[in-house]
């Protein structure tokens, strides 16, 4: 195991109901900031129980936080946050709402452009305290302190994570994710699938618990997805679901292990200029990466494909065989494609996702930085 | 799964050499005491590195925390603190110094006698920030905000926890448990493994990522600990079993689940009473607890049979029967004893356990309140 330090101080509140549990958590006097997305927080009432949670305090709002946040979007609310000296944040949606507002949360303290924080990786020593009411399981930005941001702009989506954007707490209730889109559904069961994977699928550094708590998240997700698409208001499949894809990323199963991220890398590239869901471009690149670094993978791949899939006998290029073709069935089984034709992208659009990721600084991707861009091209192939 | 607030503020130092980490986590101007127990963490050098790692603070030491740590070995380390104006708690050992130290965070604040924040549950308000440096894997004290002390003028052993006990920080350097005798190595897998077992092994609730998760430590245990044993240098077996111990306690498995701790609380009164090792009590107590509750138990004891030890053949009587075996084989391959007759403890002294269990008010134990004064007098005739 690799040495690791390991730090999540956000507080869940879990369960039906759990909303009205913030209102402890925000100061009476402050001036809150509230950010949502397109609206669905507006119709399904959750932005109403928030609303009456935070009685009393001063509160703006910000909507239209859109899928894969921009830049251009986001320091629209940094206007607001200046104006009207905000002193909470309080995100209400999914990854890309709670994403925006960790940007919103340092942006007001930045030197200069607050791109900077991604582009310069400018390190900022304050930010705004926030809080988040989850509506979408999928990239478990409610539980770490992490955020990927798009310029339009310049066709970029660039990550940061500082330790001052861990919210200071997050509501989980699955019952407000009954009314989600299958679609919606569909793409977080794979984002945090792919999620566990690249923390996972490496080499073994012998790290036990690590690999049995990705074993255990991987195989809910292969339960409980499925029931979650079937049966939309089953509280339990809901819960399950809410709580795999908050655990997938909350730095738990990802300390002290080797990381990949080569697949996150190459899909953002994807949604970027095609505008793919973020998880479609996961479940596209995934099974590719793994045909093209199936040897640097050997030892993960016959332990996943034994532990995840249950193929414990045979030879070992067939259970590894097996095991990524069981990969995409569970993707397709979820109605979520993963060829690159499937979205008619051709061999004729890998030049310019290869030229994007060198341009992005992602000339050396994968757990042992020996992803090459030759290797990225030789994943996009196996893409197709 | 039931509603629940998760919150582990601890920030966690995991591996070689990183004690040194701690010098950025303690204020230079600090007033520190730092705990420890019998002296072998100066025999063994642990000490001198975290002495090395403050140096420049104002240190006081206070030695002698014993197992079971005592209210009355404790008012003297109150003592101290008042006396030297400490400002920095700093405890070095395994979960009864780590125990003891969040006693005297607390104390100091204590209305009257400080005993009454265990006997009375009395709320404090204030605490000192403490920091841990783990040595011996077991209790999970290094991260979570729990702690049992002993009154030895009562033969009372009772629990406490308050959300300002968590440690600030624990460094867990698997190296400093390789000189660890092997009694308190095996003392420390049994230990785990029942807080594991004490959330997990009680009835179904669709928890299934801390089913999972509870699953994997326990398998973690049985491959892991005899390693520990059998190579006390291997460094990997010694870091998963620490990170299983810290992990079997920090409040993540037992969270949105029932719990039972029937077992604890029985083995609280053996220690009182006998003076038997914390660990050893559970080996004794957890077989007949699973014995006479076994149909209260059945639904997890079969996911338990199957998912641990492999057995999801043959009819469920006894499928239950060969995973309480197998229970009660693991603990004894460890050299610990499971049977009350193996230190002399016959059927006489039930009704003074019994009695004892009356005086601390636990009438009614169990994840559904249901072990009774005579399920617990059952439990300790199975245990014989």
């Amino acid at each position: 195991m690799f040495n690791f330090t390991f730090h999540n101080p956000t507080k869940i509140f879990f369960g039906r109901g759990q909303i009205s549990a913030i209102s402890k958590e925000i100061p009476a006097d402050a001036r809150v900031l509230v950010t949502y997305g397109g609206g669905s927080v507006r119709a399904n009432g959750v932005l109403d129980q928030v609303l009456a949670a935070i009685e009393g305090r001063t509160v703006f709002e910000f909507g239209g936080i859109e899928p894969n946040p921009s830049y251009e979007t986001l320091m629209g609310a940094v206007e607001v946050i200046r104006r009207e000296s905000i002193d909470f944040l309080l995100a209400v949606g999914g990854g890309s709402v709670i994403d925006g507002s960790k940007f919103l949360a340092l942006a007001p303290f930045a030197v200069g452009d607050p791109w900077k924080i991604l582009s310069e990786r400018q390190r900022v020593d304050r930010a705004l305290p926030l809080g988040t009411v989850l509506t979408l399981p999928a990239t478990g930005s409610e539980m770490n302190s992490g955020a990927v941001i798009t310029k339009k702009s310049e066709q970029a989506k660039l990550v940061f994570s500082s330790p001052l954007t861990f919210p200071r707490f997050s509501v989980l209730d699955p019952t407000t994710t009954f009314t989600l889109p299958v679609r919606q559904v569909a793409n977080g069961v794979v984002d945090a699938f792919v999620h566990v994977v690249e923390q996972y699928l490496t080499y073994p550094v012998a790290a036990a618990v690590q690999d049995r708590y990705a074993e255990g998240l991987l195989l809910t997700l292969v339960e409980e997805g499925p029931r979650t698409l079937a049966q939309p208001e089953d509280y339990d499949a809901r819960a399950n679901l809410m709580w795999v894809a908050c655990q997938a990323l909350s730095g738990l199963i990802g300390a002290g292990v080797p990381q990949d991220w080569t697949t996150h890398m190459i899909g953002h590239e994807l949604t970027a200029r095609f505008g793919l869901d973020h998880a479609r471009t996961l479940a596209v690149v995934l099974p590719a990466t793994l045909i093209v670094r199936r040897e640097a993978k050997r030892e993960k791949l016959l332990r996943y494909a034994d532990r995840v899939w249950g193929l414990a006998s045979g030879a070992e290029e067939e259970r590894m065989d097996g095991a990524i073709a069981a990969t995409r069935r569970f993707f397709e089984s979820l109605g979520v494609p993963t060829r690159l034709s499937d979205y008619g992208i051709g061999a004729g659009s890998i030049p310019g996702l290869v030229a994007a990721l060198e341009a992005h600084g992602m000339r050396a991707l994968g757990e042992r930085r020996d992803v090459s861009l030759e290797v990225s091209r030789r994943i996009l192939e196996a893409a197709l």
